[in-house]
């Protein structure tokens, strides 16, 4: 069992954003950083524009920010919007279910149940507090910096 | 997000299993209620065998039953020893894991916490539970039957 791709890019497309928060970020950097196929990372960033999560701002020195406050992005939210289906087993997939137990099981109710608990934790995370540790160690220059922030360009010689 | 079709056959197995459990079963029973692989098939039952869940009677009547009661059977356990693993990002799998947020992320720990929620759920209902409106209209021939127990076989002419 594990999320997609697309939701752990989505993930940590926001938190590049969140962690460099005061600058303007571009696609090139988020995926030389994650080293991360720029045309895959296209269209993450793009419904995450769609989504309301991510804006784009136009022009020489334009880019990427977020649209929101990383306290007001909630981990469960961005999930249930970047994970395609939760179709846990055949029987969620009503069009092609051929599960001769459907009519009479109780697993689709029972893991339709467990998936709700498990994006009740995440409605509890927002994404300030999956950053946290990275901002502070950034802000505070007391911790060894753990990640790197953007993509180092060539200095100019 | 969803289960692998690894644990989705086992847990069919079982209700299989489950609902005939006054008669031995074969994996090809199975595999044709099911439409699924015998292969395939056989490399879950095995594995059912190996953890316990399903004994292997030997000889020309032989098959497969049940170890324990269904009331015995947890939905949890059973997902826990069938899911190959619940890496739910990269940072889940330590040997492979190139993520830069890694060192200071709790995203890791957020989706651990995720996945004991939705274990919990699975860990509060049995095999029994799970089966049970199924062998209650067969028990009662109040409803419907609502699957056919075991591949029809051609009448004897």
């Amino acid at each position: 069992m594990k999320l997609t791709l697309y939701t752990d890019y989505s993930l940590r497309t926001l938190m590049y954003l969140a962690i460099n928060r005061e600058r303007v970020s571009t696609i090139q950097d988020i995926a030389e950083l994650h080293k991360i196929s720029k045309n895959h990372l296209t269209k993450v960033v793009h419904h995450l524009g769609q989504i309301g999560l991510v804006e784009t701002i136009r022009g020489r020195s334009g880019g990427l920010v977020l649209a929101w406050e990383p306290e007001d992005i909630n981990i469960g939210d961005v999930v249930r919007q970047t994970e395609t289906d939760f179709h846990m087993a055949e029987c969620f997939d009503h069009s092609t279910n051929s599960c001769v137990y459907s009519s009479a099981c109780v697993l689709e109710s029972t893991l339709s149940a467990a998936i709700a608990a498990f994006l009740n934790v995440l409605d509890g995370v927002t994404l300030a507090d999956v950053v946290r540790k990275n901002s502070a160690s950034v802000k505070t220059g007391t911790v060894q910096q753990p990640v790197r922030l953007h993509a180092r360009r060539p200095a100019v010689r």
